[in-house]
């Protein structure tokens, strides 16, 4: 990264980043996907990725609170009324605890966290810090992993219509609207970074924040799978199914 | 501040501050609306001003940032909303640009902060800060000055129509749109602190909260006041008219 990239050049390093470590390389999602995990397991994913929709609205509005620039902030609030729900509108996070009903969770032990992995937690909590901390232009870039997800929300709502008999349409309504919602926020998100980071230093700088938060999603599924797949060795206090 | 207040009780501490300590009473006010300011140091106030109205959104977002409860936080963003304003909407920010373009004012120069004063900025600067550091219970008190807002911007609405002739009704929207919307944020607010203020400790913190944010408006007329009124020591770089 001690070259001067071109803004496509630049694109195509963060591409690169999601080829490489987007979580959908994850064992976890495999197992997910193609219906080899029981139900118990299926619960564990959506409690503990409960935790990372809740922290999303929270990353947002730290990022917010840096933004001078009130065009940004107008563009931005939108990730808050995705998630939170504009006044009247069932919003993502609803929409994942639709999803946590379906299969049969309590919604307010899903809510209370309590069973979630202090592993899930600690990663979620790194994320809202390290927008909170980072140049501005790193903590728009670390949002830069929705370039890779609808691919995978794809992936997901035909695997666990197909693989899952606990598992239906309506469940699947939070990645079905992410599909729009996550394809116009990266290419808002990716034309600021192309725009922004204009030094070999910055560029290397936003690349990293994507690979950073590759990490805060894949620490999320290897916390899953150590705990409930191999060796299934569950921490004290986590969600027994 | 020892004893437990019963909610009434605490409601007639914070309004007691400001009776005491609101900016109503500072005395660049009663000049401000009773027109005995000239152009220049209405100019001065306005683009002063600005650098709090650019700054509140950041402090909301700060806000939210700290927030778990997303009914709260579904609450908050309205503030966010009604200053940056929604899409198509002209928010606050845009309705006090009108209002420093009416008075003569480049909006580039208002927006740069260039010309406004360190100590308006250093202000805005702190109430953000505590906002983002101070335990939510009096972030969320300090917003509290908004219920003794209404009757300024009444004073200040007939008083600078009537005294001022470079200022017309349009530059007036701000103040107008603010009676409504400082009093439903205001009432949900100090709904909020008497709910939540359960012990002498946070009863005797929300009230200092209220305290600090009339510090801040304070300060910022302190300074306007020593550099356009009295002794009329503009510091280097700031504004002259």
């Amino acid at each position: 990264m001690s070259a001067l990239l071109s803004p496509d050049q630049l694109e195509a390093a963060i591409r690169q980043v999601g080829a490489e470590r987007y979580h959908d390389k994850h064992p976890f999602h495999a197992l997910l996907h193609g219906g080899r995990l029981n139900k118990g397991q299926v619960q564990a994913w959506a409690l503990n990725r409960y935790c990372y929709q809740a922290g999303v609205p929270r990353k947002d509005a730290a990022l917010m609170s840096r933004v001078t620039d009130r065009e940004l902030r107008r563009e931005w609030v939108h990730r808050i009324l995705d998630h939170d729900g504009a006044s009247g509108e069932e919003g993502g996070i609803e929409r994942w605890l639709v999803l946590t009903d379906a299969i049969g969770l309590q919604r307010d032990y899903v809510i209370s966290m309590e069973g979630a992995l202090p592993a899930t937690r600690f990663a979620v909590e790194a994320y809202v810090n390290f927008v909170r901390e980072r140049p501005l232009l790193e903590a728009v870039a670390s949002s830069l992993t929705e370039l890779f997800a609808p691919s995978i929300h794809k992936q997901r709502i035909a695997g666990m219509l197909e693989n899952y008999d606990f598992i239906g349409e309506r469940a699947m309504q939070y990645f079905r609207r992410r599909l729009d919602q996550a394809n116009r926020d990266a290419d808002f998100a990716l034309d600021y970074v192309k725009r922004n980071a204009l030094t070999p230093e910055t560029q290397g700088a936003a690349v990293a924040a994507v690979r950073f938060k590759c990490n805060v999603l894949w620490a999320q599924l290897d916390a899953l799978h150590h705990a409930y797949v191999s060796p299934g060795l569950i921490p004290p206090g986590a969600f027994r199914p």
